[in-house]
């Protein structure tokens, strides 16, 4: 028999295996408008392929999934398996060790999708575990488990955070008419779809021209949900937002990135402002998300016009399209999807990858990503 | 006991007959790159849910779906139920009438898709059977044979091919770069796709400017595939195809529609002209398609460019856009899908019906409906 090494993932799992840790990612997934800026965590307690107890994390400062879990299961943890979305912590946080409690409960084996890269836990978890003599293993559904806390990992490993863009757009690819009219080309189950995307974003982002066409207001509204309101975020380089704006409403915490040269007066004075230095055509956009990884935020929903949504693709910052497309046609008079430099070669055209599309509604919405 | 009327379709048909019904349309969809100008038909005969004999019709001149599945059932059609998509025929057109072939072969029972709008049909063909004695129904599983013989239909009931618009474009709604280049955008997958979807069309439309640009070859090429080639048709007002261009080498039959002041010369000797009258900005559209409608043509492919297919939608003339969507964006300096008259109102929008979409290769493809 080979000893186990924490620094890699075992193999071999088993069909129930498979099924408790998919279990406990639709279980982390509970927490997706709540749990921030932490991970999304579910934590299944299995003898065998009954289960004797489940949690997941509910929010920041509170309990972690193992904890619930733990606590459902009492002394039936006994001899069990721990199933685990990610590495449990062995630090003293807002909250106990994870591991403490795991080794307190007498489970005999505890199976992780990933190893938390957070610098305090990155494999110290595993290790305490295997001292206590508890069997462990990880890296089943490790895919998985990356896609649902990327934004999480893309803070921590990265240093800034997934960048999501929500764009709507006819068939013939157009966001809005001629004369600027835009609202409602997509129909009301996108429009709500939309909600449960903005509410698992720690930020929302948007630009000036947006907010002085549209005036929106980038709350996340989700009928019966409780919701961590998402960090609204405004890239207003010459301080252009009017005093009546939504987003200077102080409903919820708002930021607005200008540049150094602008000074914020009492138009500003329910929102943070936060000067930037100029990038590209414009306020530095890397510098901006670097700022929101900084504020622990892993997920950002861009909600923007063609010119700052083309400016983020050109610039390699994107990492998933977020597309709805209505069945309508508009024609090539109205307004492009994207702003993007012109190109000579179809070679250089920017490739996606296409990772899920479904019907919502009367429209379509297909994810990519851009790696 | 109420006596049926052909006029009127019947109801509480089994699940058995649905089920033999849609193995009728699969077998009749077998047809449908060769059947060409005749409908795709299928027939199964069955003994309860026993199937005892099937066909379709194979080709134009060639015997029917039902002489086919009368063969192959022989005696044990005595008494049995023969499901087809398309009322039988009554007449002597190239082959004898298959009612009376129905009669012979003493089925008891004929349940039909569809009653057969054709004039010298058009319900003819029930009567004969009832007065045989055979019992009557029609109206299974209508609206699946009316999707699949809808160029048939539209010809005979609209006087006018239903027209299928093909386009490929990138996600942000562009079909080429801006210095023209447009090859390749979607994946060979999509490529295969289209020439089945031009395999069964009786014709394949394009415009001038896509010959002088691309010179498309526009045939049909499926491997392995028996396809009775669509016509070619390109509208050239001033007849400026090149003597050189793909479409005019004779290989498939040709059609070239041009303006009545325009006299086709020696580059023209392998293809058919016809000159057209002025419509709305070039040729007139609509009488083009009366005209392949009178050649029998019942389904129309186009594959143009945005002023063609653009002029086609704003005319009212399009059924069907068949629309390939690769994941990679071009930018907004890129050509567009459609050119449409500008619009004012978003309530002016062009609205089509999405009925189906689905992943072929990388690329996305969705099918909609104008009405």
């Amino acid at each position: 028999m080979t000893i186990p090494d924490s620094r890699f993932p075992a193999s071999g799992f088993s069909a129930t295996d498979h099924a408790l840790m998919a279990r406990a990612l639709r279980l982390a997934e509970r927490g997706a408008y709540t749990t921030r800026p932490n991970p999304m965590v579910g934590c299944v307690i299995a003898r065998g392929d009954e289960v004797v107890g489940e949690g997941w994390h509910q929010r920041a400062g509170g309990p972690h999934a193992e904890v619930f879990a733990l606590r459902a299961a009492g002394e039936r943890a006994r001899g069990a398996t721990a199933y685990v979305t990610l590495e449990p912590c062995a630090h003293h946080g807002r909250t106990p060790p994870c591991v403490d409690a795991l080794v307190d409960s007498g489970v005999a084996r505890v199976v992780a999708a990933l190893r938390d890269p957070f610098l305090t836990v990155n494999g110290a978890g595993f290790d305490r575990l295997r001292a206590a003599g508890i069997d462990v293993a990880f890296g089943l559904l490790e895919a998985q488990a990356r896609e649902l806390d990327r934004g999480f990992l893309s803070r921590i490993e990265r240093g800034r955070p997934w960048l999501r863009v929500k764009l709507a757009m006819s068939l013939d690819g157009r966001t809005a008419l001629g004369n600027g009219e835009s609202k409602w080309i997509t129909g009301e189950a996108a429009r709500a779809d939309v909600q449960r995307w903005r509410a698992r974003a720690g930020a929302i982002l948007t630009g000036s021209g947006t907010v002085l066409a549209d005036d929106p207001r980038l709350t996340a509204r989700v009928p019966d949900a409780d919701i961590a309101p998402p960090l609204r975020v405004v890239l207003d380089r010459h301080l252009r937002t009017p005093a009546a704006a939504n987003l200077l409403d102080g409903s919820v915490p708002t930021l607005c990135f200008h540049a150094a040269s602008a000074t914020p007066d009492a138009r500003f004075a329910r929102v943070e402002c936060e000067p930037l230095p100029q990038g590209t055509g414009g306020l530095s956009l890397a510098v901006a998300l670097e700022h929101l990884a900084a504020r622990d935020i892993g997920e950002v929903q861009v909600e923007a016009g063609p010119t700052l949504a083309g400016a983020l693709f050109a610039q390699g910052l994107v990492d998933e399209l977020l597309l709805y497309v209505a069945p309508v046609l508009l024609g090539s008079d109205a307004r492009a999807l994207l702003a993007l430099p012109p190109l000579t070669d179809m070679a250089d055209r920017w490739r996606l990858r296409m990772v899920d599309e479904r019907r919502v509604g009367d429209d379509w919405r297909v994810r990519c990503l851009t790696a």
